[in-house]
């Protein structure tokens, strides 16, 4: 098994970088911003290219300044130096990182001050799904510091820019997903009642990573007799019994993109109502499958898979939507939900995770990614078979 | 290899979480809090245990207020109400999440009310090392609805509590780094020359899992001919090569519990200025444990330390700092820099991490993890071999 077998390259030409960079730097200009100042690991990586799993330690905040013309300036700890070197950023400003009173602010502050103007318009993310990554202490010193500077929301321009996937992000996604449906595919040999779930869960890990993966980041899911009621908990050393239903959702990561889906298996027998509720996410999943296409928008989506479960018998979704969007995060906008008025474009990657209440306390989930396309929907997963595999 | 062999069980009693709350209380009472509002995976477990990968997703905010007095109540998104409560919270209010304008703010809104009173003064983590996981905008909305209440930082509180472990969680820390060594130990089986630094992560990887880790979740690292320069860099698919020196730096995770070590290999061969900046890393070590004994500041700590990296000839050091905490977090306060005055207590995990440049654009780091007793401190990881070793 060749891990590395039709493998896309990592990393990306730096034309990548800068068309990103001036298609911000038009947005930036059509909403009067004389700058954007990132703080989360997406924002910085995918106007930079800075990929490390260093961002798990929080001590530290890191910045990435786009101003409204030329490369975006790195403000970031002397550790990230070298790593940052290597990205097409040219201009890295570094202070060493922690400090106690200063931990970056005052070189920030410069930054911005050269970069926009004593009283320039800085954009940052302040909308959904989006966090401010420095303490909040900090941020305000900042602010107060830049008295004449106004800081505003941008979430919009970064939604947008990020939402359609360039052909070089759809092929890690692609790639990542096809490596985890072979590893999903392996499910008969790597899953058997008298199994523990922890050890369900460590197997199919070995499995992604054996099979060309580089993280499995994320890894949820559930087992119940006759189906499973949980589907974000971590696994709690349930021995795994005939009669079982078994979900496993994960988010694998190639040089920095998720696939984001799940899988069924019932484990030996699958009762009924296992599988009619089964049959109804498959076919609710068809129904967005023929659904996504080019000026359709997210709510038509939500529609065209809510139609399905709700002729199929469901009692409600506690997922509180049927899919989002997937990239550099294991999700991210748009989300497939009847107020999302997101109109579907070429190069939106999205899963469809059509998901019901069957019965008390049991629930059925069902997820496959894809990349809307000017023809309509390419398949990035593997399709699920359209009946519940017995394992 | 049985991976479950010598794992401590998973979870907590309740009674830890009461104790945790009841310290929590004790300190806000001293400070005048009416109440505690958490917005982060760290900051909301630790109150209440609630443990699952589903943070990774950006898109839904999720809150845990620490009243005065009584149990923490948890203001979360519908989808996770089943895995809230199999922990020891009572009060769970949901929302369908995610919401177009109204995400769960009006309901937290409630709680804070209801718990803390119109005028009450809420305390939430504004620090060094932490971050506001909600969007800024609902921060504002949510602030700006509250008029009659003041929100201040609360960061010494979380950071005085979650400083020291107590026997549960260190059992944790201990066990995950005991497998962890275990699997650097195998280190001659598993890395070659010849091999891409791809497949050497990937091999290590499957390796911590097949010993009993739950994930790897972090995992860097670098080589080079003579020394390596940067320490958190994703592999990039260079070939090691007789002459380098590889170091991999892992947070492996048992039940939401981190490793935080290093090991350094030599390849084939060994350079003598390689091994004599090992040797000073490995000395500086040395240091560290004689020094950190309760009563001793991390000031203390730090400049036992670096006393004998200057006296090897160190040319500086970009990590900023000797080793920090570590436990729910890759990385937790405090930091051993010269600026932080933390007294050691029994009880503190912390990592011993000297590093030095020894060359131009070489770099040597070292590091253990290390539980402060009455009597000095124990080690977590199996100690690290005093010459580099060569494979």
């Amino acid at each position: 098994m060749d891990a590395a077998a039709g493998a896309p390259p990592r990393g990306f030409p730096e034309a990548e970088f800068a068309q990103r960079t001036e298609k911000a730097q038009a947005a930036m200009a059509e909403a009067g911003l004389d700058a954007l100042l990132l703080t989360t690991e997406p924002e910085v990586r995918y106007f930079s290219g800075f990929l490390t799993q260093f961002w798990q330690s929080p001590t530290r905040p890191w910045f990435l300044v786009v101003p409204a013309k030329g490369k975006p300036v790195a403000v970031i700890p002397t550790i990230g130096a070298d790593c940052m070197a290597r990205s097409w950023i040219d201009d890295i400003r570094t202070w060493s990182s922690p400090q106690p009173d200063d931990d970056g602010g005052s070189l920030l502050a410069q930054a911005l001050t050269e970069l926009a103007g004593k009283t320039g318009r800085i954009g940052l993310a302040k909308g959904k799904e989006t966090q401010l990554r420095m303490p909040l202490a900090d941020f305000e010193r900042l602010t107060w510091s830049l008295p004449g500077m106004v800081f505003e929301d941008a979430t919009a321009i970064l939604r947008n820019l990020r939402m359609v996937k360039s052909e070089r992000e759809i092929a890690k996604i692609a790639y990542v997903c096809d490596v985890v449906s072979g590893a999903f595919e392996a499910a008969p040999q790597l899953f058997a009642a008298g199994q523990s779930d922890i050890e369900v869960f460590r197997s199919f890990k070995i499995e992604c990573l054996k099979r060309g993966v580089d993280d499995v980041s994320y890894l949820v899911g559930g087992a119940g007799q006759g189906g499973y009621g949980d589907i974000i908990s971590p696994p709690s050393g349930r021995t795994l019994r005939e009669g079982d239903v078994l979900i496993l959702d994960t988010g694998c990561l190639f040089d920095g993109y998720f696939c984001d889906f799940d899988r069924n298996f019932a484990i030996g027998r699958a009762d009924e109502s296992a599988r009619r509720a089964y049959d109804v996410v498959w076919r609710a999943t068809e129904a967005g499958l023929q659904a996504a296409r080019p000026g359709v928008t997210c709510a038509e989506l939500f529609a065209a898979m809510q139609g399905v479960l709700e002729g199929g018998g469901a009692k409600g979704n506690d997922v509180g939507r049927l899919g989002h969007g997937l990239g550099m995060q294991l999700t991210e906008w748009p989300s497939n939900t009847p107020w999302d008025r997101t109109v579907l474009e070429p190069g939106m990657v999205l899963t469809l995770e059509p998901g019901m209440t069957f019965a008390e306390g049991k629930v059925m989930v069902h997820e496959e990614n894809i990349v809307v396309r000017e023809e309509g929907p390419e398949l990035l997963t593997r399709r699920a078979p359209p009946e519940l595999p017995v394992i």
